[in-house]
């Protein structure tokens, strides 16, 4: 049984729809037929099918295309020895040896859960890995083991400048915090931008206009039609304040890992056989180490309790906790599937034709 | 000499100011009138006189009525017994016995600093502290060991509510990380709000109006009148993503270490009874643990230089890096003093008067 199976029994699939067994399925089959070994193939397919349960449309089978042509194209090493480069009590730095992110992300993850247990807060960082999907993943890992999780990522293309500058030296760097409580965990994930640039491409291809407040253009001033994105810089979140999270999350994720970090980062969208040596963090904290864990769940569970029942403004049904809108989406598309837009299906048959692999299906 | 004299050689006062090296005077005078220990009136006295120094007026000697008037008043403990509660390799968790924020922090920093000699990484979370002024001051306390520091705190006072509610549930827990280079360090220091709300009470003293996008009303709708903060919230940065960027930082640095969070936040402006139970966070990690400490300045000179130099948006004169302009108040101000506007002054000789010690002077 996949790892997907067992929250996905769709009882009825709505039309469009597909099952994340099945996604999962014909992820896996794709990395087999460009050499991945099984368990890396399961892995990544694994994570992948989660991305699209959470809602994370970016990241899921929507960018299996990208990673085998990407994988074809000699960027990516299907089997990578990916191992702890350096170690001590409270740290790791794990080389990726430039294999798929979730293969190298699972394994650093990993890495940091088993020396939490002893160490209490075990530290990560990666070097020489590839995008790994979204930061929730990773940074829900530890969840199981009454873990927290903090997870922090160079992303693999500049979109954003530094404040006041039109060079594009910053990715959206994100961050990612993963709290256990008993009332469901806390899971916040987030780009350093105002908007990620998916909704952008997202609104170019719907012929809408963007919200100010999304993009600038080399004047500074509001640029508003998605098909001039390519003059344009993502705004950062509070101005000047994004633009120094997305600098630090690099300096950490990046540059302390010996990874890339501002112009040394390769857009992974235009390039198709350049090593990324992408960057990541991922820490572990032992909710055990800092006190009695059942007296922590309570403590977050009063703070869930306060904000859901908070006072709202006109017009708000509900105030949501991070992580909250993810599950729902993924408790829904558990059962009835996760939509297939009809453009990524064309690419995905056109893929299966490819690799002679059997197609998505309904 | 005082630690901020060797910096503090003003060769000519500008008007209206003072020498650090006199605030440092005064504010340890006051201290030690009150009760607290020489060795920790010096701490209190030389980073607050720092943080006047580096441009954080609101941190500095603008506490001392505030943290003096709390501690008779019994909120604070002046001979507090700060220890180790909780330890592991990679963590520990220090009891600040409800001391003075300042000397519990110095005391986690050097821990956490003295852990990662070993450990590579340290995570030090605290409790039962109090607010202790610029979260910069601790992050850039582990730079002189070639190591980056990394700051979280929950803030005292609560003027911020989760996105959609009107319930004033977050302060504007701030996050500090401190990365050496050979050009100097990158320092950020931020609260995950637009505007700190001591630019609020500012704008409120002079009789200006806010900005929109400082504050918001019960209604969801910009609020500019600055006397009307008590009926508003402060927005956080990126809407819903500072909303949960201050909620993840105020569950590590509160609810992970026992300290306070949410409703049970004390306001320390208008609370000068109770203990605040403020908790922290310090993180010093190693450079050396994961690599050459010389390649890591290089890359982050690289990327200093690479910013410095991209090209600006008009009307840009500079692009700077976080931390700079602090540097360079500092500089400034170690030169021709600290401005002490004629309100604080007038509070800071009653002060003297009431405590019996000599005045600021000039």
């Amino acid at each position: 049984m996949s790892a997907n199976e067992k929250m996905n029994d769709p009882v009825k699939l709505s039309p469009g729809r597909v099952a994340a067994a099945r996604i999962e399925r014909f992820v896996s089959d794709a990395f087999l037929a460009v050499g991945l070994p099984a368990k890396d193939a399961a892995t990544c397919a694994q994570l992948m099918a989660r991305a699209d349960l959470l809602g994370a449309d970016g990241h899921g089978i929507f960018r299996l295309p990208q990673y085998i042509r990407r994988i074809k194209g000699g960027a990516v090493n299907v089997k990578p020895q990916v191992r702890v480069a350096r170690e001590a009590a409270g740290m790791a730095l794990v080389d990726g040896d430039n294999g798929m992110g979730h293969v190298v992300m699972s394994f650093a993850a990993k890495t940091a859960i088993d020396k939490a247990k002893t160490s209490g807060v075990a530290w990560v960082g990666v070097n020489r890995s590839n995008h790994a999907g979204p930061a929730s993943l990773y940074a829900a890992m530890p969840l199981e083991h009454d873990m927290i999780g903090l997870y922090l990522a160079v992303g693999n293309a500049n979109h954003m400048a530094p404040w006041g500058g039109v060079d594009l030296l910053l990715s959206t760097n994100p961050i990612a915090v993963a709290v256990p409580g008993t009332e469901g965990p806390i899971v916040l994930d987030m780009a350093t931008s105002v908007a990620a640039y998916g909704k952008v491409k997202t609104a170019a291809q719907r012929g809408e206009t963007m919200p100010e407040g999304w993009m600038i253009d080399h004047q500074g001033k509001p640029l508003t039609d998605p098909k001039r994105s390519a003059e344009g810089l993502l705004v950062p979140i509070g101005g000047y304040k994004g633009y120094g999270l997305a600098l630090v999350i690099g300096l950490l994720a990046g540059s302390l890992n010996g990874a890339a970090m501002g112009s040394e980062t390769i857009d992974f969208n235009a390039d198709d056989t350049t090593a990324t040596n992408t960057g990541h963090v991922i820490v572990a904290l032992s909710i055990a180490a800092f006190g009695e864990i059942g007296d922590f769940k309570r403590r977050v569970d009063k703070l869930v309790r306060e904000i859901r029942r908070s006072r709202r403004m006109p017009g708000v049904e509900r105030v949501w906790l991070p992580g909250e809108q993810s599950r729902a989406k993924l408790e829904e598309r558990s059962r009835f599937g996760v939509p297939i837009p009809a453009a990524l299906r064309a690419s995905l048959d056109k893929l299966a034709a490819e690799l002679k692999i059997k197609t998505l299906g309904t």
